[in-house]
């Protein structure tokens, strides 16, 4: 096998054209056209791209911590994209049509919805919040209410109500796993994507690129949070959350 | 009677202290602890408050034409808050606790849901799309979805159905009323609140101020856009609405 191809459920599956470079992964197709193959990059960005920063081993990090926590879903029933890793950074996973909207769950307070809501920072949120964005770059992932996506026709409202589900029990699940490993989930972001027979399924990545993830400890961020504030090296966070899910998980 | 008390169903209702003076209405007090006295202000404001001016006889063009929608309404079977008039300017309605939420129905595209999401404006939509707004006049009335609204308090699940059930039935009628008088109804906010024995009802008014109204015929703008983009006078608009809800309605 060389680089470029890897050996799949007995068939050889070869990486193909780039079809997508996003903010943190590059996306490419494969000899399957059912299959993705996505380079996790070391890449971080802050306030939709325009501050950017390289991290050796970033990329390494999340692949790694978005592996387990896929498969850690999957043996609880959940139902993802995630096939199976290439390399520490690599990974294949089902091709899907993703679903442009950004799935956020909070648990507690942070961030914009402190400022939006003026509320206290890092309050409990009960029940918790689910929010939908409407994901454009170029309209800065607006925030957006079932109604409206239903009525631009980006999901119907069975749809909504299928992904809005997939995430109770999508966040039911990382709760109770972070708690074991006395880090509490404050918010993060999820994203879906139909099959090809029309299945919702979670798509994306599962990482402190996209999660608020504070040690219950010290109170320190142990995500993204660390770039966006300035607050060193985001990568001692994500090892430490990595080593906790190793722990945990093994 | 004076200019402070009037005869209600047998009763005579005096009017009492200011409790609230907004952006358009002055609300006092009155003799009966169910009941509010609303004056309807010749101020126009825009950008929540930031432009602020006075046209003489708005307050009467907004108090009549809210005093003929709601009348229209509750013969269609919709609870409100509206009692009758006490003079060209004031209204008597029962005292609710406002739910502090605007309640947005879009049947076409226009303001800030064009720029939002990056859509052409006076685009039907379909279905229509129903938003909240959290009316905080410090935050800007920030943008919200049910969850929020659910998780920081102000409403329950239940009283959301409740609410938007309500409110669609009002944009049906609406739609259906301004729809024989050549009117295209694009958007509009309406506000609800809660009777002592817990009922939500339909509150606040129903005028130009709070609504986008377009002339089928010229294509023209009938209501308070005409002020904020500085089209000319816009009490002009309003009489329009006014005679011809007048001539719709006799
Ligand atoms: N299973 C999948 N099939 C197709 N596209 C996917 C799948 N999972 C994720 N994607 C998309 O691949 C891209 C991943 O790259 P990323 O760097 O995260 O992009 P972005 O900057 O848009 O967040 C995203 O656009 C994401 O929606
Ligand atoms: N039936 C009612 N009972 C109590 N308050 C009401 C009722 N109807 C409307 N209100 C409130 O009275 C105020 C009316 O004044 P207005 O100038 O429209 O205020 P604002 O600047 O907040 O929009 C609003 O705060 C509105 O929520
Ligand atoms: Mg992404
Ligand atoms: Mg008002």
């Amino acid at each position: 096998m060389t680089d470029n191809a890897v050996e799949f459920n007995g068939q050889t599956i070869t990486k193909g054209d780039l079809l997508y470079e996003g903010k943190a992964k590059q996306v490419f197709a494969t000899s399957d056209p059912a299959i993705l193959w996505m380079h996790y990059m070391d890449q971080v960005t802050a306030l939709n791209g325009k501050v950017k920063e390289e991290y050796a081993g970033k990329g390494q990090l999340n692949s790694n911590i978005s592996n387990r926590l896929f498969t850690y879903l999957a043996s609880k029933g959940v139902t993802h994209h995630w096939l199976g890793s290439v390399s520490a950074t690599d990974e294949l996973v089902k091709k899907v049509d993703i679903i442009p909207l950004e799935v956020v769950t909070r648990n507690y307070t942070a961030g914009h919805f402190v400022s939006r809501f003026g509320v206290e920072p890092m309050q409990k949120l009960t029940p918790r919040v689910q929010e939908l964005y409407y994901k454009s770059d170029e309209l800065d992932d607006p925030f957006m209410n079932q109604s409206q996506a239903i009525s631009l026709g980006f999901a119907s409202e069975a749809d909504l109500k299928t992904i809005f589900a997939l995430a109770d029990e999508v966040n039911e699940l990382l709760v109770a796993l972070f708690e074991q490993i006395d880090i509490t989930l404050i918010d993060y972001k999820l994203e879906f994507g139909r099959l090809a027979d029309g299945q919702i399924i979670l798509a994306d990545e599962l990482s402190p690129d996209n999660m608020r993830l504070v040690d219950q400890k010290t109170g320190k961020s142990l995500d993204k949070d660390v770039f966006r504030q300035k607050q060193g090296d985001l990568r001692v966070g994500y090892q430490d959350v990595l080593e906790r899910l190793e722990d945990v998980l093994k």
